[in-house]
């Protein structure tokens, strides 16, 4: 069917993309840049028009047509595809280039204004991004405010206001939980034995954990660049990166653990139908559900480690000094941190809530940009009970405003809340969790393929949150499990 | 201009296509391999479709009837787009997809052929094969024979009866060296010391000495595959490929010499001009020079072993117990070999001019395909002096008629001639002789950026030697180097 193509085509320019941009993270060659640059701009602007032209919106009308509703899947594939294609249409190409010029000169001013930690060389530049973001805004339309429109190209199906409630019940616990966490780890100062823990070493080690919770290395790679990630270059090509610490392999190793999560769910999806709804990843905020899943509830868990600390000792003999109990408490280490990227299980949503908190006050037009600062430090305090000490570490410390990513951050705790929910939703089968337990996940790796990867991009995240877990989306789970490990 | 921004936009769809190709062969997991092909093909008919487009046709025209002549260069790029885009759009889409059917076919039929070394059952496939390459000669037109209208896809401005012309001139001296030489090699035997010559140790060695001719690891790079080449993924990215032999290794080293060579010339070519013929490489057998030139004439050098060999001791120290003249005894043995891949360079072309008679023959029609094994025994025997004891030795060696590549082997030959009469032209300089003898290739490699890679492809390969070396091609300078190398 010529719109199914269409959507396959589109598929091919974009995983055709990843390849080139993989190569661009992993082996570039320093001078290779710029032109590498416009061969990524020359597939983009083929995918751009591909999927905004006359022919495809043709194809897609004659397909609903046609459509006699036999095949649920069918129909919800034109339903997906129609909804991605009238957002895409909506947005003209003028905005597209505006949008491209406003943020590649906002990467640079922000770049400079956090080296000097000068917010008011980068604000007029976020006013300009908050400018565009709002006209999109507009162009896409909402029902709420603002922030829905945004959040809908991340986490369809979602509210600003149902994430806003979530987060309203989140806050005060995890405020008292984060508190705990940090008070009960200063009190039990735990440190790794000395390094080197030789990178090949980790290579080795990391490699047999990532195949040992079932990450193909027949359909994929692990390679090493300065931010971690994981990219699919095909329906069975998922590569992973990480970074290595000599003085610490659980840096690596971590990493690993998170972006074989995201590896599992990409590799989870049915590849026949790849490119279509029913064969792509659903939503950021179930994505991270996925990398956080197997980086916390698996791999910082006492089982995992009865299981895997042997074989780490054996690559790092120095471990055989730590006892366990010791190493459970390193990697169970809480801390304050100003840097969100540094922030530690306990700690980490208290930025994003800050972050959610702002973005939407700003959509709203209830935050002026030159407030930000002021408005940033105020919601951090109450957060932490500090001030960053400079704003550098406060307002500047992300990229993702002067690259237009605003509307993104509040999926990094959707993904937390849904990874404890899954979690425990699947440790209801007592086979499940007794193999769990064991350290032996294949049940719950087949557990999560059934009710999160097979099922693709048909249906909104809430309502497959529900449809696995019985419950709608909520942060028991994940205050659960934080209190758990941090404070009892 | 329109006429050069497309002739540009498809070098960036070319390249696009040569760093999805360059992962295929070193870093592609096992399950990709299906899905990686239909994105070279979607590529593949992106370049096909520009570069046979009405528009481009229009544009060319357009700027040929705009050009005054004033810039040599323009005149020369539009001359030479003129001659590609004729050559396209002379074979039908219809052609195209019969002959990538029939390879298809062909390459299995080919693996299976060589492995029960049964020629019958390759023989309908390279009928095929060959009447579609006489098609193709047809369409595109030749003033002499079939064969000539081929090996202008691989080297333009070449006759085959000029190449015929110095493969006799090289038949009778070349067979009575080759002879001397595998005599005189069988007279000392010598052999490395034993391994492992550690691959780690074969990389930094590699890396060393490819940096050490000129190699700009700041726009390259070298990684590992099961057969070496090099590919050029943007102005300034070249991608070197080798493979190791823990047993030897020079295995290795003279792989990356080899490719290096290539690199230095895709580097060497005008960047800004990108795309256009003015930075293009020529022709196989320029291309070919320049491999042969660093691999040969300089890789496999007493002045290069005088200057690499204590580096070479350093990463092996087994090799301190072979005298540096041993070495070189080793690096220039010689020995009949009925497979063209493992042949020597003393021995390398008379398996050239085995194929070349063979395929030219087919070509006229004077070869029926039922004869090749008993035409190939005997042309074999004619020069080496022995039969190859079975076809899979023989006829069925190589891969590159199952892909219709015919018309294509002579320029290795061409290259090793062409490598000589460069080098020998370029050590008329004093300054670059002396040079050369310190194991200081910089005013060497100037000299071919200057007389070969500026060049770019406006103008003919049997022209750019003359211009280069003050005289017509010739085997006179190669037959010189072989005599003085292996016989004297």
């Amino acid at each position: 069917m010529p719109i199914l193509e269409k959507a396959r085509e589109l598929a091919l320019i974009h995983s055709s993309a990843a390849v080139i941009g993989w190569d661009q993270e992993t082996y570039l060659p320093p001078e290779a840049a710029a032109y590498r640059a416009s061969q990524l701009s020359w597939l983009s602007a083929r995918a751009h028009e591909l999927a905004t032209s006359e022919q495809l919106q043709r194809d897609l009308e004659q397909a609903e047509a046609d459509d006699e509703g036999a095949d649920a899947t069918h129909t919800a594939n034109l339903r997906e595809l129609r909804r991605s294609f009238d957002r895409s249409r909506r947005i003209p190409v003028e905005l597209v280039a505006r949008e491209s010029t406003a943020t590649s000169l906002a990467k640079h001013a922000w770049a400079e204004a956090r080296k000097r930690s000068d917010f008011t060389s980068f604000a007029p530049h976020l006013q300009t991004l908050l400018g565009i973001a709002r006209e999109k805004a507009d162009l896409w339309g909402y029902d709420g405010e603002p922030y829905d429109a945004l959040l809908e190209c991340y986490e369809r199906g979602t509210s600003t206001a149902a994430v806003a409630a979530l987060f309203d019940e989140l806050r005060p616990t995890l405020r008292e939980t984060a508190a705990a966490a940090v008070e009960k780890s200063a009190a039990r100062p735990v440190h790794l034995p000395d390094g080197p823990y030789p990178i090949e070493r980790q290579q080795k080690l990391n490699q047999l954990i990532a195949a040992g919770i079932g990450f193909n290395f027949n359909a994929g790679r692990i390679d090493t660049t300065t931010h971690p990630f994981c990219t699919t270059l095909g329906p069975r090509d998922v590569r992973l990166t990480t970074r290595y610490d000599e003085s610490d392999f659980t840096s690596s190793l971590f990493g690993v653990l998170h972006e074989a999560g995201h590896g599992l769910y990409e590799l989870g999806l049915p590849a026949s139908d790849f490119g279509l709804p029913s064969g792509s990843a659903l939503s950021l905020g179930i994505h991270e559900s996925q990398s956080r899943l197997w980086e916390n509830h698996v791999g910082r868990s006492r089982a995992f480690w009865n299981h895997w600390y042997p074989a780490a000792i054996e690559a790092f003999p120095q471990l055989a000094s730590l006892p366990l109990d010791d190493f459970l408490a390193y990697l169970w280490r809480a801390n304050y941190s100003t840097i969100r990227v540094e922030a530690d299980e306990a700690t980490y949503d208290l930025h994003i809530l800050l972050r959610f908190d702002i973005e939407r006050r700003m959509l709203r037009g209830e935050l002026p940009v030159a407030d930000v600062p002021a408005a940033w430090n105020e919601g951090f305090r109450d957060l932490f009970g500090f001030t960053p000490p400079r704003d550098s570490e406060g307002c500047l410390q992300d990229i993702h405003w002067s690259m237009g990513g605003l509307g993104y951050f509040a999926t990094y705790s959707l993904g937390n809340l849904n990874a404890a929910q899954l979690f425990t939703a699947a440790r209801q089968d007592p086979a499940i969790a007794d193999a769990c337990d064991r350290a032996d996940y294949a049940p719950l790796l087949a557990w999560l393929r059934r009710n999160i990867h097979a099922q693709g991009a048909t249906i909104d995240p809430p309502a497959l949150i529900r449809q696995a877990t019985g419950e709608p989306p909520s942060p028991h789970a994940y205050l659960g499990h934080l209190k758990s490990r941090y404070v009892l």
